[in-house]
């Protein structure tokens, strides 16, 4: 996992997918040696090795790589058109722009602030969002700016979510949701154009929905769980990208496992942000083959 | 936990339960004393300080505890109904029976006989019940007694289950069913008499039902789980007494998950067989409370 | 584990430890009862029921606890003596005073404070010790004091050792190290005069000393780990109270192990911070027993 | 990890290492092509990306691969040997033929015949040797041939080894000590002339050598593990395939542990041998690559 944590400097990620076929391997990486990269890494999956789906994550060095970009994604149009592949190219040496929503709670937040400090995200984060006003200071303490977007009363949320989409237009690559409160509407995620990232404070699909702790302590399970998530129309249906879970006892009330599960939040979200941005992840359906 | 793997003479385990009031771990630990017993271990809980239950047990030692078994059990009486408080009180000297009913999957079944083999489940195992004979050789040479029972055809179960019920009647104190895979009805829940444990395949409450392995890898899940439970006239909706996961990827079949999770669904239901033979387990509205 | 998150008035935290003998829980039970305390939480251990030690942790509840207290002490003096036990009992309306020695690395250090600020750990924090001042403005950001105490050249530490210990004495209950790069020497340790904490980035006994990622990284181990202990004249000897580890592979250099590692260092440390501010840790000769 | 659980007819792993540098993925995705194999999957780590060392696992499908066999594995030397790589073609529809080792204990031993029976294990087993009879029954009721070969008295085992080398000479592709209790002797290894795997039973390097869990114990640990290595001529210090681990108590006696330890055992020994049985574990120096 070492190879893109910080943004390196001539180095691509070029991730294909379309129908498993033979030889795709061998295609791509005489591709790239033809255009004098050379593979780092290379990592593939098969849905179903008759008729099923292929996918590719390769990291290549390539002196130059901005220079030759142009030639590199024509001969990759060239090549892969027939076999009906699809294809994107990502210039390592850019880190994505990464928009955190958030509400009251801070853990998810502060964690992925810290750790970005730390030089552990290869993103840049533009802004932070609130509907509240608590966290503005901890924010602003790393560095980022932080914008105060209060919540509309009542269902028709159009007025708040047009203020984000205004901020976001342009800004970021993705959005991810650190405990962000409010149901994010259809015509938003069309609107917004990005992948945008939930953490769920359940292990999915178990416990969709409001208060999943307290239905955790109502079910009487042994464990709890977080899910991190793209976000999609059905509500906490979107493809995972990660999970993760921690011991609990009947000794435990709803609010200990709120704070047990806090931990487990932070750390899976933190997951999810870095292997998206990286490029580790990719959609399939409501799946995701995530090359970690 | 060292305190009952082995069948121990003179010791008794002690569960009080009832609303929780001031001052119940003194009664009993003067109870206790006043009947000659010493306390080797003790745990406590309480749904709520206030207004919730109390739940305790004790495991104390008592020299010639046969012949005092009934005054304790006068003194237990006297002392507890006062308080609206209900007790029971086991010899640990005596094993419980342990009927197991199995399908023709293995991996749980023989590893309850093999840990009963090496002593590390208190119980005895008075018979084996399948529906198939697949696993009849090796349940035998464990020196169980193996008996056919099978599955009636259609709907109505009610032959086989009579034939099951007539098997079991007097011999044992619980039945685990160790991927037994036919629904249980409710007329033989209530003839049975004696709790019966399932293991089933997922992490409940999610992929309750059949094939919750397919319905896993349909999620996309990033972990996989399974669950030992009391059963009751709801499917999947018992008490849980234990619940484990091990994590899965996207390059996993269906098939993998059923054999990745094999592994988990019988640490799981071992678990949960010995702390239910140690009377660990004790049941409460739809929830447990397992002093583990 | 609810009893304890917060400063609890009128309740009492009783640790009794000896010689095992038969009716110590009804013994303590009964004292409890007549001093008109009730019990919340009782946990005991035995070392060996044949001539071990005994070790109990009774939480209980008694109004106007402050007035009683001398009375209480009294009672467990006369009680207790005779039976050979040593006992103490802290009023758990009163936090205890934690102060944090720190370096360079700020990841334990910030997750203590946050985790205080967010309620989650019953303490005090009237300062922040470190040898570097880059961690001065994070600290001061969550209103602790911060105290620069710069590292003496040479093998020598007295100067240095000198001016922690004068900032120390009397105004903390416990010292945690977290991540402080300087070895304590046994002079420091006999004059702070209270528990210290340390946090070593491996799995103890494995790769004691220095540097322990790199050794990691050169004996080629699948799971690395990170131990909370208290400290004592013997370096990486003292009493284990909590240990993790986490999963790694091949492709991770020692530098990746240092980041992975240093989750699992914050989140062991949190936890033997939580339990000691709870008195639930009790030490025993190299042992601690953890009534978690 | 689908591909090799079962031996698969027409396909083969190819294993190459060697100098990292340049193009070498692609050097053989290109060989493969052009010998009319089809790549399944492929995995690469290069220890270091300036100077360090590279290893390539790839799967692939070659119809009639048994006729094409030499031609490939002569492009393989005329490709390869000018770039200094080493390389092992490994037919995957040949399953390895496994010895086992046993002595008294019998979980790990049942755990592998076991999953072999199964079909999760891709291996052939031609014996089990023990020193002692008590597990001879059990192995024949698997179908698997057991011989006795009783320990000898003393320092010196060479006579006992001899007959054990008598039996495997030319019978097994790799040895497993499945909780064999006999320290081996150099000599063995040098003439048994195959891989051997050992499963210790404690988190190495920490306990090296007798009675792991007493020394885990001793050392107050809150977490006990087990290690699957290859067996070299320094005593547990030999390359590490797996490890894992599982929480105790301070009131888990020394026995205890090694009752929960047996179930890490014998899951870290399965996964270890499934492992190497799918040519996913390459040595080097005193660490292994592992592709699973």
């Amino acid at each position: 996992m070492t190879d893109t944590i910080e943004a390196l400097v001539d180095h691509a990620c070029l991730i294909v997918h379309g129908p498993d076929q033979r030889g795709m391997v061998a295609e791509v990486a005489a591709l790239i040696t033809r255009n004098k990269g050379n593979i780092i890494s290379l990592d593939q999956h098969s849905s179903d090795p008759e008729g099923g789906d292929f996918f590719q994550r390769v990291v290549f060095h390539r002196p130059n790589l901005l220079a030759a970009h142009p030639e590199i994604e024509a001969d990759l149009d060239r090549t892969l058109q027939p076999f009906g592949m699809k294809w994107r190219m990502v210039d390592m040496s850019t880190r994505k722009r990464m928009a955190v929503l958030a509400s009251k709670s801070d853990h998810c937040l502060l964690d992925l602030l810290w750790r970005h400090r730390r030089g552990e995200l290869p993103v840049s984060i533009p802004m932070v969002i609130s509907n509240h006003t608590s966290v503005a200071e901890d924010v602003r303490a790393f560095g980022v700016p932080f914008f105060h977007v209060p919540s509309q009363e009542g269902p028709d949320k159009s007025e708040s979510e047009a203020a984000i989409l205004k901020l976001l237009a342009g800004n970021v690559d993705f959005v991810v949701l650190a405990r962000y409160m409010q149901v994010i509407s259809n015509d938003f995620l069309e609107k917004v154009g990005v992948p945008v990232i939930n953490i769920h404070h359940s292990f999915l699909p178990a416990f969709i929905g409001a208060a999943p702790y307290r239905k955790a302590k109502d079910r009487g399970v042994k464990l709890i769980g977080a899910t991190a998530h793209y976000v999609t129309e059905e509500l906490d249906e979107g493809p995972i990208i990660e999970q993760d879970v921690v011991r609990v006892t009947h000794g435990e009330t709803a609010q200990d496992l709120q704070r047990r599960g806090a931990d487990v939040e932070r750390a899976v979200l933190s997951r999810a942000v870095l292997w998206h941005a990286q490029d580790r992840v990719i959609r399939q359906h409501n799946h995701t083959i995530v090359f970690a």
